[in-house]
């Protein structure tokens, strides 16, 4: 039988589990994925994915590959897998993708969202997938600030010290903070991210818009490359992984 | 020591309930707000709230009323009773309002949201806030159709048939579908809704979206009372009071 690789378009809630990656001590959203599939195609199959978000984080468009040699359909795997996984993750999309792609290293880019329930209470309804910040944001000043990460640049400062990254250079390409009422919204396009890239940047924005910190800490931090500079790691349950693109894709329109 | 009353605004996810009001069978709302008012004040107080929300139905602006003799500042409960409610139940607002003001009978107008997730899978991040719709539904279509819900008019065919109401003369003043990708929304405002009547016109712009019923059946239904000219009820979960008015807060803005 001939082996297929396949690629998922995978959306979850990581409120109930330790991350993206396999581990021992907790549910891992790789780990339901990859016992939906034993049960669909009666075999264990390793599934590699695009980004390993953290405990917490949400997907709505995380991406993995597998390779199988079972004959459903390429387009069928989102209808076979969500009958076994739990209703917080979905398989929303499939498609048969060449033997040698590989769904972490031929990201071309990434589309990141965090979400701040900006208000004097937590949210209930969306308690989950939004930061609370009582204090009021400026998010004008945000949005002013965050245009600084924009091009190409050593983002050493803005990466976690377990960050194992061999360059630490990146390019973002689009970037804002907008309010609709107590929500602020905070939108990140780039060809790659340091581990808690995108959550120290939240949490430096969130500190600018509080005017804790200067519009220009972000350039500061750049040229520095100390992560004292910035604002600290905002809560995971903010921060979704909204898209991974790739070079096959990156003519269609961009969310 | 003087009596007060209160007015609270309260917003709630509604999966985890049996609605609003108390049962003896599972956990509500109101006993939810209950339970914290007795631990902030030492003794038990009944709240009446402006709508009885099904099962499953959330808020993000409820009104409920009580009275007390509590030296607690009016504004200051959202901060006391937050302490005491599960994080699936909020209080955002409170004030001190006249003794014979009533949360139900005095509401001047209300704003209902309905959200369906119209794509071939449910959502994993939503799945708790949205209906789901696989098939395509055209929102034109639904607008077009909603917007004849528009004026005074006698809503008898769009209650269930449970509903105890005295008149089925309700006036809806503003109505909206739209769609913003896999995402429709749905507002409603009118002066008063009967039993189950926006998830009733729900279900039936859900029929219409994908050309089961004709756009004039809202119309027909109007002029029938006959409810066998609408759709099914539409799910709880996708149902959400937005706002309940007062006659003192309408030259406010519209949400």
């Amino acid at each position: 039988m001939e082996e297929k690789r396949i690629l998922l378009t995978v959306s979850y809630d990581g409120t109930a589990y330790c991350g993206w990656q396999f581990q021992e001590n907790g549910p891992s959203i790789q780990a339901e994925i990859e016992k939906a599939l034993e049960k669909a195609v009666g075999t264990f199959i390793r599934v590699t994915g695009a980004s390993r978000t953290d405990a917490g984080v949400h997907a709505l468009g995380q991406r993995c590959h597998f390779d199988t040699v079972s004959g459903i359909p390429a387009e069928k795997y989102p209808f076979v897998l969500n009958r076994y996984l739990p209703p917080d993750i979905r398989v929303t999309e499939s498609m048969r993708v060449p033997p040698d792609f590989h769904a972490r290293f031929d990201a071309a880019g990434k589309w990141y969202t965090y979400r701040i329930h900006n208000a004097p209470h937590p949210s209930a309804l969306y308690r989950h997938l939004t930061a609370h910040v009582p204090v009021h944001l400026d998010e004008k000043k945000m949005d002013d600030c965050a245009k600084r990460l924009l091009g190409a640049h050593d983002f050493a400062a803005f990466a976690a010290a377990v960050g194992q990254a061999k360059t630490t250079v990146r390019t973002i390409d689009a970037v804002s903070v907008t309010r609709n009422g107590t929500e602020i919204t905070f939108k990140i396009h780039g060809n790659g991210f340091l581990y808690n890239m995108v959550r120290i940047i939240a949490g430096t924005l969130i500190y600018v818009g509080q005017g804790k910190l200067e519009g220009d800490c972000i350039s500061r931090a750049i040229d520095s490359g100390n992560r004292l500079d910035l604002g600290v790691t905002a809560p995971a349950c903010g921060l979704e992984l909204t898209r991974v693109e790739y070079a096959f894709e990156q003519e269609e329109e961009k969310p």
